[in-house]
């Protein structure tokens, strides 16, 4: 048995499920359950207490979560084996989640002294105030408790400091886990590995080394209709604000001292703090708004943002952001971190790209009049995995040195290939059911990042200007090919 | 057609090949004259004069030529149509190489308006100052007449300087070409690629982030027959003074203005001249001397160098050197070159290991006291290839992460894969055909390295230690490991 398993067998839970019928948890969190039981990861004496406000009995609750689990299982059959063993786990309460008193249903069922409770808040954050006054009345706050806190937290930050103190009233920052999914993702944990255990890439990691910073996070899907959730939000805060920031401040952290939670997120929160402000002095020439139009996307025809369903016309809400992002500290000065981001983008592509200057001088002019400079390139999906660029001799006989681009690819390891690369959340419910905080969004975060945000938000706001319209299918408005342009660069493809 | 292609049509040669019939000429120039053929590299109205001393008509050489391909192509069989094409190339010349007067048979054959003559001396270097003497005599030493000189040039400083002396009294430096086999090496060019094509590497290639280096030039093999030969030379002489060295050279030089011949001579040979003097004074601290004793090579019992057949007993000669270089340079100051070279040794096995600092702080010492450097693996036999070692995350749920040692293999790319490596005197052929001197030693560099290894040798005189023995099939001496066990460091097996 892993020391991982073991853990995982000493610290029994009661993982409690705000919004078991939502969307996250059927099509993620259940089947990140099924994972994690079927990896002997989930504590034999666990429970999963399953919540929602509608009457249903146990059993019509396992029927449910049977259902979900055939739909949203990736890639295999549900194993009738490990269904029964996750089944003997699974409760169902019913709960007004708005009355305060109906809590106690749960307080009865979870003692703390047995099974540290542990409540999962799959609902909107506007709930999030009952939840926490429901669960201090029936005595589920202190600690050992946690709760874990979808996103989003807040959607600026006035509204995010409002959630943050009511969770806050009643549980301590030690005991609160925010989630962005983006943390639990293998490739984003294999960035510590390879900035911090290799001095070749440490000792290249600032302005000297690198020339700039690409990141991309690329949606082939468009609102699904969720279009007035959607609407309300807009891809800077559904993207940037969290998922594009917390990769950012990996990349861009200086190497923290210790492995530990709040080593790492003092690091990402000092990146946070050095990011030159947007406003509208200077929104113009950093960012670029983007909407979609109706076009084809992998050969099928798409309607545009404003003919989606549910749509309200004149809306200038944003599915597309590309931002040209300087840290101002002693690291990063010069060293442009661009940031991109869409809905109907060609493809699912998410990666980070690592551009290293190139070398100062050109021995191979007579073949090359330019030799392409090294990159790494960190592919988050849809296949996870690291690869570097480096320049290499064509094999073969010649006057001149014929050379060629060559990746030298981590995939390739056995390892990788081998191996099911998990999903992020059952990494997630696992370092939350363990106690571990590292993959967790602080406090600090979450309102340095709206902080940084907002002035962005407002720039748009007041230069009142709409934003361009790309066909669907493609990567965005031409505005955002001619920012990095301007600065004689181009996005990888 | 390549340009390559289309350089070796516009390059028409007489290429007399002294020593037709000697074991160089017919286990590799024979052969590669064939691939080259086989790869259109051969000028439709190049040809190739064999000469020796024996009396033979040319369908007798012929006949010969090819039994020796049948025998020492490798891999594949002999295509018909190709050796035709080869065939009728071939001319046989009956030579008694001390006869200067001889020669004129030679000059009234080879019209020097239409094709360039060069002459490769595939003989003892003794004979060097009779071929150039006659060549000169049958008026084919004037420019643009090439001479291409296989080794040994000499087995001391002074001895290569009578060589190399009377090579000038007929031929300038700029028609000369000393051979040294390992410059012709696909891995050994790459070098240069990885080394100045990519900014990742050259920003790491200094004191400030290499540990250290190793050169590992293991032999299976014995003496194989010319125990007396050998016996006079040992693998100082042998191995070090040429290959070693000139390996080391293309690791550790200066980055050159351009990739021309005496850009890069120029560079090796400061190197060269950088190599910190051994002698009486500091030879027991930084060279290890060996002898082989009987034992097993791949499993099957072998004799000690005292026992192969024709051995002189109470020989002294060393099967086996390592050397601790020290570079007394800007660059590589602190930078030990470990050298090591040896015949008996498990297997036959030759890379360039450079060993790059450990990180400065391992933030992952709850799951690991200590990280392995990154390397960068140069394999030079019998499969070239380069490889990069690097740190990365097992995929994998964990609460700790969990590292691997990841190889990132160049070797992985499918042009390596399906290519043919050509052999090194192809390359080497082709390009004293083609007038191209870079690859070649320049005379400075010779007599550099000799300067450097006498030094060495005569310390070994001095102090008349018998070398020490180690066992056929091992790793050679266990001083050789202890050499490095003194500086906390371990030969890379």
């Amino acid at each position: 048995m892993t020391t991982t398993a073991q853990n995982a067998q000493n610290n029994a839970c009661d993982l409690i499920l705000f919004g078991t019928k939502g969307d996250l948890a059927r099509r993620k969190l259940l089947p990140a359950l099924y994972q994690l039981e079927k990896a002997g990861l989930l504590a034999a004496d666990s429970r999963i207490i399953g919540v929602a406000r509608d009457a249903m009995d146990n059993s019509g609750y396992l029927d449910m979560v049977k259902t979900n689990l055939t739909t949203f299982l990736k890639k295999e059959p549900l194993d009738e084996a490990i269904w029964q063993q996750l089944a003997a786990k699974l409760l169902y309460v019913q709960l007004d989640l708005t009355q305060t008193s109906d809590y106690k249903k749960l307080g009865k069922l979870v003692d703390a002294s047995k099974r540290t409770p542990v409540s999962y808040f799959a609902t909107p954050p506007a709930l999030f105030g009952d939840l926490c006054k429901g669960l201090a009345a029936a005595g589920l706050a202190a600690e050992p408790s946690r709760v874990v806190l979808e996103k989003p937290i807040g959607h600026d930050l006035a509204s995010s400091i409002v959630i943050n103190d009511q969770v806050a009233e009643h549980f301590k920052e030690c005991q609160i886990y925010r989630i962005d999914h983006y943390l639990g993702k293998e490739t984003v944990l294999n960035l510590l590995a390879l900035r911090f255990a290799n001095a070749i890439f440490a000792s290249n990691w600032d302005h000297n080394a690198i020339d700039h910073v690409q990141i991309t996070v690329a949606e082939e899907v468009g609102v699904e209709g969720r279009w007035s959730y959607y609407d309300d939000a807009g891809q800077m805060r559904d993207m940037v604000q969290n998922h594009l920031l917390q990769v950012l401040s990996l990349i861009a952290m200086e190497p923290p001292a210790r492995l530990d939670a709040d080593s790492i997120r003092d690091e990402k929160l000092k990146v946070l703090k050095a990011l030159r402000r947007i406003d509208s002095s200077n929104v113009q020439e950093k960012t670029v708004r983007g909407q979609y139009a109706s076009g084809f996307v992998s050969g099928k025809q798409v309607p545009g943002y404003l003919e989606e369903e549910g749509a309200r016309s004149g809306s200038r809400t944003e599915t597309f952001v590309a931002i040209k992002v300087d840290i101002d500290n002693w690291r990063w000065a010069g060293v442009p971190f661009y940031l991109r981001t869409g809905k109907r983008m060609p493809k699912k592509h998410s990666e980070v790209v690592i551009c290293f200057k190139p070398q100062p001088h050109n021995i191979f002019h007579e073949t090359y009049n330019e030799l392409p400079a090294n990159k790494l390139i960190i592919r988050l999906q849809p296949d996870e995995g690291v690869e570097v660029q480096v320049m290499n001799k064509i094999p073969g006989l010649g006057e001149h040195m014929r050379l060629q681009q060559s990746k030298l690819d981590l995939s390739f390891d056995e390892t990788f290939k081998s191996q099911r690369i998990a999903d992020a959340y059952e990494r997630l419910l696992l370092e939350a059911m363990l106690g571990n905080q590292y993959l967790f969004v602080r406090r600090d975060e979450v309102e340095q990042a709206w902080q940084w945000v907002d002035g962005i938000l407002n720039a748009w706001k007041n230069n009142n200007e709409p934003a361009k319209t790309y066909q669907a299918g493609t990567w965005g408005p031409v505005a955002s090919i001619s920012m990095l342009a301007r600065d004689e660069r181009n996005w990888d493809e």
